[in-house]
């Protein structure tokens, strides 16, 4: 077949200078680019260290005050592909959010979904629509969007926390919205346990007040004492003869919206998995994005044929379609999460896995 | 205008033969009966005490004996609206079951729904698709349909409970298959918790080895100590001054598939109700059938105008559209079972509160 | 194993009887009957013959004013093996209405969902929620539940045909309500095209004012023109090589709700088969039960291994389950409608093709 | 309260350039433009005129020959707003595609989900997945993700159109797979009506050889004559005193799935407008951006405040929550697309109509 390049003349010249003028483009020069034969991201394999993250968050809290404007002292990881914006992926922003001793991050709301976890310290409320959380080690909480929420850190101590919200991706689509609250939080009460766990975290039941389904899930606080159990008993059943993990070695649980049993908001997935040690996870590609962050442990990712060595409070952002294994040595707990349910709304979610 | 009511006349009569010998017959002359202008149940406001049941159900124990073929040592409810048929309501099966010191009951499936619910006594485990599960006082325990199942006592002593089944709906509607699995139950493990529970009874989490809905809930046992929790909280906040409860001192849930977030089974809705002493609910009508069982506390309840006193394990048969109100002095757990799932799927579905 | 028989004891005997007396009832001496290996229906399959019917509806309309209470001249199949209720299966009503020249049926509305059929004739407006609906051969006409409707023959001419509704099912399940509306009917225009249709019955096309998904078709007419091309059309793309049929021989549509792609009502099925002359179709069972009439052409249909031969207009009822087989030398014409949505919907449903 | 704006000091000024080193940026320094009040989108109202599109396209033909490689010969609208990017808002691309006599695009498929509209002109047929379709004017045609699709016009008159496609949204996503298919159309047939219309274009009528739903719709062409129908019929309805149009004199159409009711794209919305002569709609904005085209008639578009003057063929964009308005004095067809079906599956969707 001829190559169908079209001839370089004074009128094809002619003819891409008015497409110019007129703002309109050719499709044939720029096909392959715009319509590759697979996912061909501009997002980078990336690692951020804890050791690094945790200084510079510290030195922060010593120079910038956290307050009304700028919202919060959340320090963005910006993907080294992506020219530098602050996206850890096209559509997934993921912080370190440092928050100083009786510090208070003011309150407001936006159609941004929002979620904080936890690898480490405790002492901050969130105040989620009046609802006072406690956020300690292990937790994964909720501020799906358009839910008013502010922090208070109630101790002499800092506290430092993962943030993770689809801003990229709203931000692209044009579909933000933000609206400030009070200056304070709306609520300084410390109670261990939300009351949006009171009303919904209960295995399998529902309150009868709370029966029209939610886009989100309305609850604030998964605490890391069912996820480690549910991890643990993973691996038990496991033990006992029951094919009930990922694959040997390897369990894992998403974090789902109980009104629906979907993801627990309608951008973002989040899962836990761990691995026993002398586990080598098959190697798994998926349309999509992902950040992982080490909770527990330490082991080696091989994200697109190159290893990274990572350990607690690390986070690895996996581009769209990077084959992704984990090993390690010994156990290793992470926390996933993932833009992958817009992708299944729109039927263009793909998964290989293996080879 | 006029009656329209036709003239009798011998040609009228032989047209009426002609009718009966054709397998005809007309509406106009059944029409109101079989398009009333609200549903007119044939079954009836009916309450079974617990006192009278159970020593019955002792009495069979020693008589007759559990085993293949007649299956199960379960009482039926009988509605006396519903002509000696063995049907708490239409659509709904009650019964009492009861197993003997080291009685087993044979395994089995069906496509009926069924459930246990324990207001007294433990030492059974029901054996559901080879996981045993152990029952106890306030459990909600599942067997979805076509789920191989039997039960073994363990103990000295003898347990009865509750079963629930939708066996009339699916008799009526010709939807019934059936089949022998073995003689033994297929395991003799005593686990205080089930494989089920500890794969899905982790509030909001959901394994990934288990993505795909499922028509029933996986939960196998809904514990009480996690159903009394969630209705002491809702108490506690509506002391609070949050607004959690169905009504003033009314604290509810419902049993759900986790997979979902709708009812447990297709055909069965299954709910717990708390009444704090001094409170009177709001009369409630609705499209479709219910059983209550009283679980702890006296109360009355008003059905259809005329008041039942009922306390532990007394059951009571709700008909369609029959306004329903419950008093009580001190306070009153109550469990229900209702068909209202099969109205909803079907946009059948009514309900009426107040007045 | 041990046949598990309890002895027939003076003791057996008094407790049988104080079953009797508490309104209980065992399972053990029923379970076979209640619990069949798979659907044993009561209802038979059994034929109706269209030159059995329409004179009888002929006499009916000499003899019997059509009004206000009696509301219709609708004569039901009574299956015989039902005792005596005027339903063709344990769920489906199926009827031949008679309106004489010039008559009028009352408006009214009522829970259960009804559709007409026609085999043959024409003259008749229905009359739904205010929309005049002509009725012609081959159209298929939607009244879904609580849809204001009456009818009035604007000819000289008698017009009969086919009623299908769920009063057995509604009755069975204490759903009905029902509620008079005006003596006449609310217009008396006869266009040729309802406004449903014009409104909805456009290829793929969505008024921007319909964007509600509602529990049944908002078309009122599905019109024999259309019915027609669509078989004709699938029998010319199997002859131009394309496996768009059924199966070889066997075009089939169903009529759906445009605004879910699903069921027309929420427990009625309608289809329309057409079978080239020389056709035999693969013996098929289905849960639940199903209606089939003859529009055009003559065939036999082969039912639990039983030959019967219909033609135009004659009606077969097919009980839950059993093995249904048509054949036919010349062209065949069928309309169908089933209660399968209802066991859709519950996840009861079993198909079994072949053998 | 404070600004809270931290002091320039050489300390911040080091943080700054070590977050920089780090791959990190703070979010409080850029929260206003990440997160504005509403949306607030780069891409810009824009028109671009018939008269300029086909001109330029015509010497397309003559310069750029089509074929493997460059795909297709098509001219993308690249808003002003988008820094040169080929499109038209940030989720949609929008060009206009030239196809010479006798002239061949080959075969490819794409997870892009693709259509075209044809504002005047016929005579090319699109093969999708080997159906060969006629393209004429008025026609809306669609070409969902990974189907196979090349065109070949079989007259000696080139013929331009719409192609619509998802291309920057699976592009900025990094979602897209792309495959080669044969260089020539897999079949040369011209038949005036496709095998998916003859199968799926019947109001209300599904093939019993379709009954799983697909995420795009199965009707490859939504033919002129039922789109002008449908529009005319709401018009006439609206004078016989119905209530049928979206407001007085605008009547419209959503092209939709057969299969759900949905939309016929999971990225793509398309509608058919037309308004009467003298007609001003209600100012609206919707979250996410949209492509009308003039199909024909003459009209004012009002846009963020801005007046334009548009006739046939003409495309303006509109992006996101920019208010629009139509108007116009003689009647006006409009077809119109959108990415809304992304927003509205991940719970983004607003809408505000007047003021």
């Amino acid at each position: 077949m001829t190559s169908h390049e079209p001839e370089d003349t004074p009128e094809l010249r002619k003819l891409y200078k008015d497409f110019e003028d007129a703002h309109l483009l050719p499709l044939w020069t720029q096909r392959a680019d715009l319509m590759p034969d697979e996912p061909s991201p501009q997002a980078v394999p990336y690692v951020w260290k804890w050791s690094t993250l945790l200084p510079i968050a510290e030195r922060s809290g010593e120079l910038v005050p956290v307050g009304r404007g700028g919202e919060r002292r959340a320090i963005s990881l910006a993907n080294p592909g992506l020219g530098g914006q602050p996206y850890a992926t096209p559509t997934l922003w993921a912080a370190i959010q440092y928050l100083g001793p009786k510090e208070v991050a003011p309150e407001h709301r936006h159609t941004q979904n929002a979620f904080r976890f936890v690898v480490e310290g405790e002492g901050v409320w969130t105040v989620v629509n009046g609802d006072p959380v406690a956020m300690r080690r292990g937790d994964f909480l909720l501020t799906p969007g358009w839910h008013f929420h502010g922090h208070h850190n109630t101790t002499d101590r800092p506290m430092a926390w993962l943030d993770g919200l689809d801003i990229p991706f709203v931000h692209y689509t044009d579909t933000a919205f933000f609206e400030f609250g009070p200056d304070e939080v709306s609520s300084r009460e410390t109670p261990d346990v939300s009351r949006s766990e009171r009303l919904w975290a209960h295995p399998g039941l529902r309150p009868l007040s709370g029966l029209e389904n939610t886009a989100s899930s309305p609850i604030a606080a998964y605490r890391w004492e069912h996820t480690d159990r549910a991890l643990a008993d993973q691996l038990a059943l496991e033990d006992e003869g029951h094919a009930v993990t990922v694959e040997p070695g390897h369990a894992a649980v998403r974090f789902t919206n109980p009104t629906t049993g979907g993801d627990v908001m309608p951008t973002i997935r989040a899962e836990f998995h761990r691995l026993r040690g002398g586990t080598t996870t098959a190697a798994r590609r998926e349309v999509g994005s992902a950040v992982w962050q080490v909770f527990d442990g330490e082991g080696t990712v091989v994200l697109g044929g190159e290893e990274r060595r990572l350990s607690r409070g690390d986070l690895v952002v996996v581009p769209s379609w990077t084959p992704l294994t984990w090993t390690c040595d010994t156990d290793l707990d992470l926390f996933r999460f993932a833009d992958t349910p817009i992708f299944e709304r729109l039927h263009q979610a793909r998964v290989s896995v293996g080879a």
